[in-house]
């Protein structure tokens, strides 16, 4: 038993998300967290998760972490809005391994960030029509009002490449809009693409609102969830190792990647994930 | 053999594509071949094609095929410039009925269309990107020069339905100022989804430029394909029936195929297409 547990601590973290977007979440793990070997699968064969049905994300997250658990993972970080909205409670039961969404972590944040009670959710229309934020920051203050906005324009824009330009300030702005007024002094970022977005999001709300990126209390909540399972790698078995796999278009996954991340990924594998 | 002739003559027509887009395509069957019935295909769980590679078009063109011949359809129309850019001469050799897509028309049309002999594409970037409609305009006409431009905002443009908005306006004069001093007379709208921006990219090109939907052609392209193998629909079986079948979200493309069809649709029916 000591055993496996010694070898478990080396086995790498399985992280997952639509496509891209969840680099966010696996570049502040690999930040807070430099010690953890990471295998990402990104499902740029089926992105975007935003606009799809409850059975269809459960769907793809079950074929996703069962290739993550023939990789041997040792737990498994939901780096999507709409698959931890849709999908992780459903998971949780099926899984012999710990699992961590990025809802759950974002929630408590924008919890114990907002003074007045009044907190903004954006994301894709799957995830904010779930109602899971408002849910989730209910246990934690259940009198906090949630105003929720889907923007099913950001993750394009942001892949796209045009992070700060005018047409998306303007598109924004417009989504925006709908929190003038509302008095909120909390905007949760409630999708891993738009941590992209920050710099024109924080000019459009202004600096008396505060942004909360999940990403980063769902790595503080990793660090927590593996030392709790006494499977935290303690480095002892050499540096951390990173590999990539994508259900489609692996180059230009590799790019992107690369243009986000602090080191350097040499390959993205592709996988048929149906299979 | 007259009789199985006569019976395949009342058989529907298979229509396919990534989602919606492909609805212009068959409201274009619809309007111009009132006689023939349709089954409709939109693969809303894996949309959009247009960033997948080649690979994965063909393998998703591949089990919509096999679906809609399960269906008993007796020809086929990908209404989808990805798919039919991607995927169509790799299906023909494994077809048992007729099949056309959406590009060779429409660098059919483009051909006659043009005076000066400039032509411009847009489309997905997997369409611009194959140089498909380049190589079919050159059969007609091979010293056409021709132009191309990915727009992938689009898509997502008309999805959210800002068909008139002065966002989808900004962005349309962003790619299309690539063809500004080019001298194109005729621009073709490579992407099903794009008819609906019609008005907004005629605006920006102005009126002395040719703006080619392919659906037009397509439709007539479908007409002699039934024509020549005899299986045309004569009407004396009764009117045209329209069926409509989707991989996720039937509720919502119901909701769009019925603010662009003439008739209403009643019902979109949800299947597993990868089973």
């Amino acid at each position: 038993m000591k055993e496996s547990v010694e070898e478990k601590k080396y086995a790498p973290v399985g992280v997952f998300d639509s496509g891209v977007g969840g680099l966010t979440v696996a570049r502040e793990i690999m930040r807070q967290l430099p010690e953890e070997s990471i295998i990402y699968f990104g499902d740029t064969a089926r992105v975007p998760y935003g606009s799809k049905s409850k059975e269809t994300i459960i769907r793809y997250s079950k074929q996703i972490i069962h290739f993550l658990e023939s990789m041997g993972v040792k737990a498994i970080v939901v780096a999507c809005n709409t698959a931890s909205a849709f999908a992780l409670e459903e998971l949780r039961p099926e899984m012999k391994m710990p699992i961590i969404g990025v809802v759950k972590p974002g929630a408590k944040a924008a919890a114990k960030t907002t003074q007045n009670g009044r907190i903004g959710v954006i994301g894709t229309e799957g995830t904010v029509g779930s109602q899971i934020y408002t849910e989730m920051i209910h246990r934690h203050n259940p009198k906090a009002q949630i105003l929720g906005k889907a923007c099913p324009l950001f993750v394009p824009l942001v892949e796209e490449g045009w992070l700060k330009d005018p047409v998306t300030i303007e598109v924004a702005k417009r989504y925006l809009a709908s929190f003038q007024e509302s008095g909120i002094d909390t905007l949760i970022l409630g999708c891993t693409h738009y941590p992209l977005l920050r710099s024109a999001i924080q000019d459009i709300m202004g600096s008396s609102v505060n942004l909360v990126n999940p990403a980063y209390e769902t790595a503080q909540g990793l660090r927590r969830l593996l030392e709790g399972h006494q499977i935290a790698n303690d480095g002892k078995a050499g540096p951390a190792k990173y590999q990539f796999y994508v259900s489609d278009a692996a180059e230009k996954f590799k790019n992107f990647a690369n243009s986000i991340l602090p080191c350097e990924i040499k390959e993205a594998q592709l996988i048929h994930i149906e299979e």
